[in-house]
Order: C-alpha cells, then structure tokens, then sequence
C-alpha cells in the first residue's frame, strides 16, 4: 500500500468515525419535541424492531420506506390548503397582468380575494381556477413561479411565511427515520410539481421522493430548447384509494410505515400496515386550538372520521398535537 | 466516552477503512470489459470532469442521475423484446389451463408458438395479448408469474436463460457511475412492473428506480387483504417523446446521462443533452453479428436511424459493439 493512499484511507476512516460519533449524539435523543406519551413510545418501538439485527421484525434496509402525507400530516393546512392559497394568489397576479381573465368567475373571485364567491364557482370553478394557474407554463418556469411565491407569501391568520408553518416534531420524525436507514417518502393530495419544488429545503425530501396529483405533461423542443409542458387536463389524482395506486406506481413496494391525517389517508395506512412483519400506521388528530387548529370529524379540510372510528381495532397511533407534541411550529426566524 | 461505545466507533471506522479499501480497488480498474477506444475515453473523462471538486463541470451528487434504456442497451432485444417472449410464453401456460382463451386470434397463435400468425393480427391482436397476459391479477400475483418465468425461460437462438443475456459492459458502466456516486434509472419503453421484479438482480437497481410503460391499476381489499389489481387498459407508453415526460414525472429533475439504441430513445437523449454543463448521451450501436445481433437503420426493433445521423452534430457517443466491447455476454453459468 502506497503512503498517499494509506493516509487517504485513515482520512476517511477518521471521518467516518465522526459521521458515527455525531450519529450516536443525535441518536442519543431522537423526537426532543414530542412528550414522553404512547404515540412517541410506540414510534420509537417500530424503529427499534425493525432496526434490530437478528429480532423477528427486522426489516432490511432496502424495505425502510415510510411515506408521509403532507398537507395536515407535515405543514397545516387551515384555514385552506396552501397550495389554494398559492392559486389565489397566482390568480391575482395574473389577471393584473391580463386582464381578460376575470371574464372567468373563479378567477376574478380569486384575484379579488373573495373566498365566499370562489366557493360558489363550485367543483367547476375550482378546477378552471387551478388549470389557469398551474398549466399552460413550461415546468421550469413553474417551479420558478412556485419558489417566488413561496419567498414572500404568509398564512393569512398565523402571519408567518407558509414555509415555516411545517411541524417540528414530524420534521424530528423524518430525520429519525432516515438516521435509522428509511428513505423518506411524501405522498400527497397536492401537486407533485408545485411540492417538489420545496421538499427538499422543508423536509430533506428530494423530489424524486415526493409523489403526489398530476396534470398531464407533454414534451416539446421550442428554439432548440427541450421542455416540458404543462397541460390543463388531470393526471392522477393522488388521494384516498388513488394513493396506494400511486406508491405502488412511483416506489414499487410496500411501505411499512405511513403517516397521515385524514379520511384522505386512511386507504394508504389500511395499505401499508397490512403487510407482514413491522408496521406502523399513524394520524395526527388536530386538536390544539390554542397554537394551531381543532377540527376533525366535521371538517371539510382534512376530515378525520372513519379514521378516527377505526384506528383502535386496526392498531393505527393516533398522535394529539396538543398532549403528544411539545413544540409545533419553530420560533419564527 | 465508554469503553463500548469506543469501541464500536473503532469498529465502524475499520469497515469504513475496509470500504474504501476495495472501493479503491475496484476503482483502479472500471469498464475492464471496454477496449481502450474513444467511447470509453469519453464516457471517463464525463465522469471525471462531473465528479472533480471545483472544476468547471463539477455536478453536486444529488444530480448525478444517469438513465438507461434497458432492451438493446442493458439487454438483448432480438428476434424480439424478451418481454413478448414472456407474453408467448405466458399465452401458452393461460391457454392450457383455460382453452376457451384461444378463440383470441393473437392468443391462439402465440398459444402455438406461431409468430408469424402473432403478427398477422396486428397492432391489435398484440394489444389483446399483452392485455390477456398481463392484466387481470393483483401486482404480487403478476411479479410472482414474472419471477418464474425468468428462472426457466431460454433465449430461442442464444440457448441461454434470458437473464444471463444482460450486457457486461453495461452493468460495469452502471457499477462505475454508482461508486462515482450517481443514481441509475432505468426508462424503459417495456413495461415497469415487469422489470421491477428483475431489475435488482440484473442490475443492482432497485425497483423505485425503474421507469416504464405502465397499465392503469386500481386498489381494491379482497377478503381484508389490500391488493392493487392490474387492469387491461394502457396508462401510459414511456417511449419517444413519452421518455422525457416520465422522467420529469418519476424523478422531477434532468439527468446528466442518458444512455440508449434506438430511435425510441431520441428524445431521451435530446432532453438530457441539453441542459447546461457536464452532459453525455451515449447510443449502443448493433454491429456485432457473431457475437450478438446486427441491425440499425432498417430493423423493425430497435431501429437506429435519426440517432445515428444527428449522434455527430449532437455530440453524443456511439459506441460499436464490435469495437468497443471485449465482452458482450458473461460466461455461461
């Protein structure tokens, strides 16, 4: 062995054992946000299970996916979607610049901030109001759009940019997974596209990890320049029995843990924790009125019921924000 | 620090050491079954110049992402693509265990092994076979149908299982481009459930890194067991200008690399090549009659016309099996 690379293998070994020693710290106390409940313990169990070498819920690594849904589950979703949120405001944006877009009523609803009116449009109007919005650019540009907005836009009721509207103890969670070897996967009602575009900065979620609904696509070379289009016509849409449709789809394999918050999720948990072996099936209950919102059988944004009904029977956790969670959002920056 | 946990940091440094030992080894020597031509020189220098810290091409790892074509690039794809072979010879087995299927023109001919009757049906009678054979199970019934059908089907002139069929120069290439810390894909235009079950094994590439044609899918539960059904209706063809689009779909961000062999793979190549900075677009060129098969501009398989005219002003790399590849096939096992 030659000196250069004798050193050079000392180097790295020296590094990996910092990578190792700064893994044990961390390791030493995973979730610091959640409260020491049965939702924390019961995480913190299925890791250990399925991590320990030679015990009978082993998992290999390459079988470590856990999937998250997003809207309610990562970052809130109250008193709309954000991604609704984005239409409203793209919507305004557009229509200053062409005006003859008002002559449809969703979007003068939205330009003008007139949620009630927007409401009224109906399914229909809901729909012209996001093919406007979301289709008809170029991919790249619409990520471009999608970082804009996410640079200045703030919930309209907590005053923070939607960015830092995530959840600390889910954030915590993801890193806890992947430090105990899972890859980390979203699976969302929202747009892949539009998500992609801030998974990896919120979450350490890359994008080809996020799946999520889709409006078609095509492919075309403009001045010699390859992009990709997008149409103004529904793909997939990735919510309820379209989810495991989707996971099967974009990763191929069952997951063994999944992480929801909603009716919209409950066929993906009913999916991933009906395999052998391991599992873990989880939905966050809103119920924290006082630091972010209480709803949930009733509620037309993220009704949680069925859910609810049979997450005992099905041995699904069900994690209180207000009980099981210390912290929910980060101080602001 | 403890004496245990010491201890263990010592240990993980030395597999770290041992790692990087024969990472360096292997390293030493990639593409050994390449002559030293200038495809070879080219595919090296790419990846030196994406992977040297601060040089003027240097790529950040998480965008060394390389797709491959897999029939007539990974593998053989003649007298046809092995996945018709596996429709044949599925055909065969439903047949016998269902005569009533044979009233189907294209099922009964590939029933009697008739190819040239297979043909006379048209694009619709192999439409009608493919939706025969690979629709109407769960996905773990059809992966299971696929899995022995690889341990046991042989190539009809080459006399050899069709999973030893996968070229040697292809799977050191991806080996190469992964320890230099890139993510392969296969974009197929076969279908992606059915060189998911395989794709590990011949490539080392694991299942949520396979792109393909798809059919539409739906979830159902069957006696309380979750399953997705596969459903005889096409979702959608990855192939042509279908490539780029499922590329954006599945991964969400530009390749670097694109390798493929014919016209199907276009595209592809056009898509990945025209982005800013270290690129490369590789075409396997047939021209090895003795050793494999040769065909190009004429072929009804594969056909390599346009690629072949455009490789030059485009800067893409063809790569001559006669010329550049001192091993096509392993030894047979």
């Amino acid at each position: 062995m030659t000196t250069r690379r004798r050193r050079f293998i000392i180097h790295a070994a020296t590094s990996c054992a910092l990578v190792f020693a700064v893994t044990l710290a961390r390791a030493a106390e995973p979730l610091a946000s959640w409260t020491d409940g049965p939702a924390r313990a019961r995480i913190v169990a299925f890791v250990q299970a399925a991590t320990q070498p030679g015990g009978s819920d082993f998992v290999a690594p390459a079988d470590r996916v856990a999937v998250f849904d997003n809207d309610g589950t990562l970052w809130a979703e109250q008193p709309m979607y954000f991604q609704l949120a984005f239409a409203v405001d793209r919507a305004r944006a557009m229509v200053a610049t062409s005006p003859e877009l008002a002559e449809k009523p969703a979007m003068s609803a939205a330009a003008a901030g007139d949620m009630k009116a927007l409401a009224a449009t109906g399914e229909k109007g809901l729909a012209e109001l996001m093919a406007v919005t979301h289709a008809g650019t170029t991919s790249d540009e619409f990520a471009q759009v999608v970082r804009d907005w996410a640079k200045t836009a703030r919930h309209p009721t907590l005053k923070r940019p939607y960015t830092q509207l995530t959840y600390v103890p889910m954030r915590e969670l993801l890193d806890y997974l992947r430090a105990n070897g899972f890859r980390t996967y979203i699976v969302s009602g929202g747009g892949i596209e539009f998500l992609r575009v801030i998974s990896e900065e919120l979450y350490g979620v890359p994008q080809e990890q996020v799946v999520g609904s889709s409006i078609k696509t095509k492919y075309e070379v403009r001045n010699g320049q390859p992009v990709i289009v997008r149409l103004p016509e529904i793909d997939f849409i990735d919510d309820k029995a379209g989810k495991p449709v989707a996971i099967h789809k974009y990763i191929g394999r069952r997951p063994i843990a999944a992480f929801g918050n909603s009716d919209g999720d409950f066929e993906m948990l009913e999916y991933v924790t009906a395999g052998d072996g391991a599992r873990l099936g989880v939905l966050v209950r809103h119920d924290d009125r006082v630091r972010e919102f209480a709803y949930d059988r009733t509620s037309s944004i993220g009704r949680l019921d069925r859910g609810l009904d049979e997450a005992g029977p099905r041995r699904w956790t069900v994690v209180s924000m207000k009980d099981d969670w210390r912290t929910i959002f980060a101080p602001e920056r």
